[in-house]
């Protein structure tokens, strides 16, 4: 028995998510079900990829993960299944997978097909709990799918290396709850395209040096109190492992973020330039 | 040992739905809780009605559905107890069950008698937990009430069917998450009395000749391309089996919603006129 | 095995919440994981304190409260687990827990010094993670951490008793969902002041001079109905023991709060004065 996690962008004022735990009940009550997000903005793929990208790594093996996100079928997508990185995922062929995967090949994708053993008024829902409950109890994708081997390809914005290997050129692609902005220059190629050298980074008008280990490094405590360094922006690679921009230690509701008081929003540029 | 949902007014907020799961598992360790809402807009019973009931068709028989929604005890209610469709649901008797079960009548109802057995400061969500818990564990409604055979009624908008049968005046009584409409008219009182005919969907200066069997159906893929229809209005029969009023693929927070594009609001006329 | 809370401010947006779950299941699968709250204002200790506070009487003995909020661990602080009625508590020691205590002596308090053991890049939450797992287990925490005696002391607002005994002095440190405003004025210490003499409680121009047992208790349903007594003011002492100021049914998105009405926010000044 593996985990089902669940991301969507369902909210949680509605009853969908109780009633999609329910029918995952229903079908499987021993099932372990973990809520990634329900608050991803409606129907926005990259949003979703970013938030299952930063949150697979915490889970075991085998882990079971719901994406419930633009999941309609119509007739120019499909539902998939897909194991990657000893996971699985289920999901509509919209571009959020191929996000995710990048580079890593998949294990195996599965085209699912098991539309017609469902009531007719089967949602998409209906489909993606009877393929996580299938799997999660131990069932393998070529029974609920056939074998594609191809992802369908979105053209979103992808962190360019300048041709001189020189510069690097990310864009935002999520604000978090603190209102920090994360882009999608990942630590790994910074460190490639780097090799080490000193950078600066750039967006709108200003500059930052460093790229610190952490949060709290911005202080010296030799120098100064802690206070002191409360609202200066700061970059991190976080958890995820995506460059950062944060303003240390403030509160998007009482004195702004770093979304708010630098004016940075989705697709905003940031640059890193190698010197 | 049956599921437990929970459905309240209580917010994410504080501590409450916590501290409930808390009093749940204290005094039963092997319970399985389920999160129905915890949005909904206080005291508001026909919300909770209208969640409530469709979201408990998702889960095993047996079921017990707390509901913490206007649910302080007073001279003029009752705490009461009630098998319906062979689940149970633990609330005042506020109007929310009446509302819930209409024409279905309810296999046993009971006003709950155990107050006191229990601390004297209890509060209501205590009295749940503990009838929650007794029921769960496989109890009878007997030990815990006594049997009444009528809930209190509440005379709340109801869908009407004109006298001459060629017409269903139905009221908004649901704005979901991404903002589209539901209306009281259900896909059971539509096919009695629209047999078939051909039919016109009025509310606002609209009109709507349609009732899409999905969403997705408002695309013409050998027309126009998916994005071409984005911002239509359509009708359709939602999960819960009522009449809904939505934007095809609109994101309230950015382009607007039924709500904010077509000036609904709940309460608001939608009509059905057989042709 | 025992269950493990989780209070944070980490929001519900983002995949923060959904990733520490899956750590915690990854490193003990048999954990019952229960949210508090991830809701909480950035930082802020005395709102997480009183949400600790009003929730931990709720769950069994043994059970492990994991407490994200200012947990990134620097060098003026220390991540810190307290046996504290027979529950613990996971934390790092920016006041929190020294607020929560008071003058309830801890069974026992160590700094966590397992940091060396985990990766170099693990975070607070993977070291709360690891020591929660631990204690809920059954393992001690003489193994996590080096003993300690002293909490960090912080000077936060605290309920002042006059020097004739003939008043207390309370603040506003919490606004409920619902608006509702809550003090720092205890039962008990009202009673201990008190000894059952008459009081008025005063707050902005207005003074209250019955502090109810519950909400209800302001209807006379000999005298008018229920209706009439919707938005008038009172008082009671909340489920966690503390004054609150309320508005009778009513919905601070619709009609407005005790904290919108009557003008009252964080830090406010209430005064009971005993005649």
């Amino acid at each position: 028995m593996s985990i089902i996690t669940l991301t969507t962008d369902f909210g949680c004022k509605d009853h969908f998510v109780g009633a999609l735990k329910g029918k995952i009940y229903s079908e499987f009550s021993e099932a372990k079900i973990v809520d990634i997000s329900h608050e991803i903005d409606l129907f926005n793929v990259s949003q979703t990829s970013y938030v299952v990208g930063a949150s697979y790594g915490s889970f075991p093996k085998g882990t079971v993960h719901i994406i419930g996100v633009d999941a309609e079928l119509h007739q120019e997508t499909q539902h998939i299944a897909m194991e990657w990185q000893d996971q699985y995922f289920i999901c509509a062929d919209n571009g959020i997978l191929s996000m995710l995967t990048q580079k890593i090949i998949p294990q195996k994708i599965v085209s699912i097909n098991i539309h017609d053993r469902l009531a007719i008024n089967a949602t998409a829902m209906d489909v993606f709990v009877t393929v996580a409950c299938h799997i999660s109890k131990g069932g393998s994708l070529s029974v609920i799918g056939r074998e594609i081997t191809e992802l369908r390809e979105v053209t979103e914005l992808q962190a360019v290396v300048d041709l001189d290997l020189n510069s690097i050129k990310g864009h935002v692609i999520y604000l978090d709850h603190c209102g920090n902005v994360v882009t999608n220059i990942s630590r790994q190629l910074f460190s490639e395209i780097g090799k080490g050298r000193k950078y600066e980074i750039g967006f709108k008008n200003y500059k930052l040096k460093t790229i610190l280990p952490n949060y709290a490094s911005i202080v010296h405590f030799d120098q100064n109190p802690m206070k002191y360094y409360e609202g200066n922006k700061l970059a991190i690679f976080n958890e995820a492992g995506f460059l950062e921009i944060a303003i240390y230690r403030s509160d998007p509701r009482l004195s702004g973020s770093a979304s708010s008081l630098l004016g940075m929003t989705y697709r905003d540029l940031v640059t890193i330039r190698f010197l």
